[in-house]
């Protein structure tokens, strides 16, 4: 178990949630479900039986350093890595795997965003020791797909070998958000799963595949090995995501490996990346409702309400509404138009020099 | 000009504007319809070509002084009336003209409310003026009646005498709130008007009609002459108040006296007692839209927003409803639901000892 690591990517700064969720406390650090932890401090607690605590890395913005030691107090600083910018996936994971490297060559590394929800983790220790135990056999690079219920256009999607019958897949193509069209046919021809973003390796084979593949970065991090877990590791690294690209995984290497295999999985995956899927995730009342806060409803159906306890909200007579008060921000909104919120945030944050974002 | 006197009450607590308007801040005191005054300074406003400002009194709640005095700085203390109970209209327009009685026997009084909005004062001020001198002529109890211009089951009605040719007719009979049937047939019959509460009357007049329907209110008032404008009267008057009886103006003295007479007027009233009025009256932008506050709308139309200046709020793809946030309090009703905002106030009064109304 020893050998074993995790990094939690924490430094996304989502606009979806806002006003609920804003940039000095983004989705992550908000118990959005109701579980009584915040989302980052679900997602560390999902490895408690895959590796020690100590073997834990969060990468994330560097504003954000506060809240991940004020979830999680026992991590020590050497395991909060701070990107001074956002690089988008391949910088971040490159940073965290090469620093890994360096105190254990042998690493079998857990990739993982820390805002998705898994209500089956049970299901998901058994499918990430699993693909530990593959990677670390075969020098390859693992993901965990979801099986896909619906032609969601949201998420990437990862096409297997439909003729492989083992439970680990050989990866034949990642593809990106597809449109509705392409959806349906992905999951009719039943050899597709969704990209959830969850990757295993040995360290040794990720980079590996990382020189191949991105050399320059590759480079970069493997030079900065002398500084990784001493006082100059953060002015180097500053310096290397100053200067370089911002590309996602699937793109930087995903893509474009040849050993990828993938684990079609059902363990009660959801992103929760839109206030539909919190409210399918939430506890409701009779009425449908889901209802944080100070609230009095009356007459009112299938909304989803989440309010400071310093206001008392009521509501009379409304159906299927988000209504979300916090920090001096209230958002009602029609649950049918909550795809104009994130154009509705880029309109606001030209008042007031972004004071409301 | 020097015998006008006006009585303005202003001690009222409605609750069909909560939480806009509460128990601490009521409706008169607030600048609902976007005037830049209150409703109460829009009132007093209303009579300066009628009464000096020294022939105004004020007959309010004793919790209301100071917002009086800060609504009408100039107000002397000997201008406010406090009542030390509500007991509705009757002891409340007693207490005043006996004590204007005191200071001018021979005072001419103008009674209206302080929460209603006209529209056109200056035709109102003509119909005050001619009814000053009719009443001020002939010694009877004149009242400006509003011709109906729509089947409301939510005043009172006042029968005239449709054979009068006059433009100030004999009142018949004065009626409670009708059902919606009643009130259809009222409008057909042409005789009828809305009974706005504004009357007009010599002190005189009042005083004789009063004696001979309320002998013991006027006995009550009549000895307490010798207190009027001296340290004692609110001790005299307290105790009048805890032990009269609670009673309507209408029903004391209106509706028994002989010698009333109405005149059926068009000045753009509204009593300003419901928020489809306060939206019918305010001004609105392109999407129908009344807006005050700190508010972006987007894709929504035909809802009033009031909010304070504090909270930003946002309001997508939502049509007609009623949004208002006030101290703490945040209520959102669908417009076609505001009649239940009584009940959702009494509710909500058993909630920490009434601290939300």
């Amino acid at each position: 178990m020893n050998n074993n690591y995790v990094v939690i990517m924490a430094g996304g700064v989502g606009s979806r949630f806002w006003p609920y969720s804003k940039q000095a406390l983004p989705k992550q650090f908000h118990d959005v479900l109701g579980y009584g932890k915040t989302m980052f401090q679900d997602t560390v607690q999902r490895f408690k039986n895959i590796a020690p605590l100590q073997n834990i890395f969060v990468v994330t913005n560097k504003n954000y350093y506060q809240l991940v030691k004020k979830n999680i107090p026992e991590l020590s600083d050497e395991q909060i890595l701070l990107e001074p910018i956002g690089k988008n996936t391949a910088p971040c994971i490159a940073y965290a795997c090469y620093k890994i490297a360096k105190v254990n060559p042998a690493a079998n590394v857990v990739v993982t965003p820390s805002d998705a929800a898994i209500m089956q983790p049970s299901v998901y220790e058994g499918q990430i020791l699993k693909a530990i135990q593959f990677a670390s056999d075969k020098d390859v690079l693992v993901t965990l797909g979801i099986n896909p219920t619906r032609p969601d256009t949201g998420y990437g999607y990862i096409k297997f070998d439909i003729r492989d019958k083992s439970p680990i897949k050989k990866v034949l193509k990642f593809t990106e958000k597809p449109t509705l069209e392409v959806a349906q046919k992905f999951i009719q021809s039943g050899d597709y799963v969704w990209n959830a973003g969850i990757f295993v390796w040995n360290v040794s084979a990720f980079i590996e595949a990382f020189e191949l593949h991105m050399p320059a970065l590759h480079h970069s991090f493997n030079d900065a090995k002398e500084y990784y877990f001493t006082p100059n590791e953060h002015t180097y690294i500053t310096n290397i995501f100053n200067h370089c690209e911002s590309i996602s995984i699937d793109y930087a290497l995903m893509e474009k490996a040849e050993n990828v295999y993938v684990i079609p999985s059902d363990f009660g995956w959801s992103d929760v990346g839109t206030w539909k899927s919190v409210y399918e995730l939430s506890a409701k009342d009779a009425q449908g409702n889901a209802v944080s806060g100070n609230v009095k409803t009356y007459n009112t159906t299938n909304c989803i309400i989440k309010t400071s306890n310093k206001t008392l909200t009521v509501v009379n007579g409304i159906d299927n509404c988000i209504i979300v008060e916090a920090d001096g921000v209230l958002m009602i909104c029609n649950a049918n138009d909550e795809q104009y919120i994130k154009k509705i945030v880029d309109d606001i944050k030209n008042i007031e020099n972004g004071k409301y974002i």
